[in-house]
């Protein structure tokens, strides 16, 4: 099992570094007595600044609710040796286990909501609830990052890219491309 | 460059295959006598079926316009020798430039919509609007995934994962859990 990693400050803007490729989170979520963790990838960027995320979150998980109601999460980026725990935690429900518990990971206390961070993830997100208008019609939760928390090694880990039917795809090798840019497009 | 890639046609409901990893995808649209191509990071996929897609198309963008008044749009992804295309494709604008022409590529004829497909990308999704509520304040555009053209080939290309400031990261290994999924969770 990973130990927990430990994070700096990151800017809630730059997010996207992490996120844009698309790897599978783990979004923890945490209203009265509750506490949860689910695996999710349908997850979008959708602004720099404000720092905001689009996330599906079906009915059907009990992170839902605990979402919704406290209008709180954190988006975490899982490192591939955690696989086994990425699919344990999407394959049971929070209304039966205490995945915190069950898959061995430590809640870390976050700096800017109640939600807590999961410090065996190599970036850690706080999100506020932005904007609910398509929560009803789409299970669309528009969030704000209102703190990033990355470790110093997160370029360095493997991130899973889910695929459906049990099949992930690992992050591999970066290219690096700037020289191509106009400067007005390296952001 | 990369040649046209012959494709065939692939179930709606499952274009996550190769949309959830989080590829860059280039944007192909059409709209009275103007055909532009976009390239773009900030897509989700919202539901199976329908096959919906969430885009953020910023307005600043030539093929937001285009889009928006025609409702259509064809979701090409790139394979990784692309990734000069790509990065020029995103470094111009259609307002000056014809990007078929001045990058190479292929327009292929859609099947349910005028916008044209990229014969040189390994999958071709042809969407129309499903959800115009949600352009106006955050430029998100939700479509529906109307037909599916992917190579035979597709599961063995190399796909481009934008992470800003002209890194890309490419796509590795493919790695199965199947046998850890409840079967109910296996879609």
């Amino acid at each position: 099992m990973p130990h927990p990693t430990k994070k700096e400050d990151f800017p809630v803007s730059n997010v996207r570094h992490f996120l844009e490729p698309g790897p599978v989170v783990l979004v923890s979520s945490h209203w009265r007595k509750q506490t949860n963790i689910m695996t999710l990838g349908w997850h979008m960027v959708m602004a720099f600044s404000p720092s905001l995320i689009g996330c599906v979150i079906d009915t059907g998980n009990h992170s839902h609710a605990l979402v919704h109601n406290s209008g709180e999460c954190v988006i975490n980026i899982p490192p591939a040796s955690l696989v086994d725990a990425v699919v344990g935690i999407g394959n049971c429900s929070g209304r039966e286990v205490d995945k915190f518990d069950a898959f061995g990971l430590s809640p870390g206390e976050s700096e800017k909501i109640d939600a807590p961070r999961i410090e065996e993830c190599y970036a850690s997100f706080e999100c506020r609830l932005h904007d609910d208008a398509m929560i009803e019609r789409y299970n669309l939760f528009i969030f704000e990052v209102v703190k990033a928390h990355v470790a110093p090694s997160a370029d360095e880990q493997t991130s899973l890219h889910y695929r459906g039917m049990g099949e992930f795809m690992l992050s591999g090798n970066a290219i690096d491309r700037q020289a191509l840019f106009k400067s007005s497009m390296l952001v």
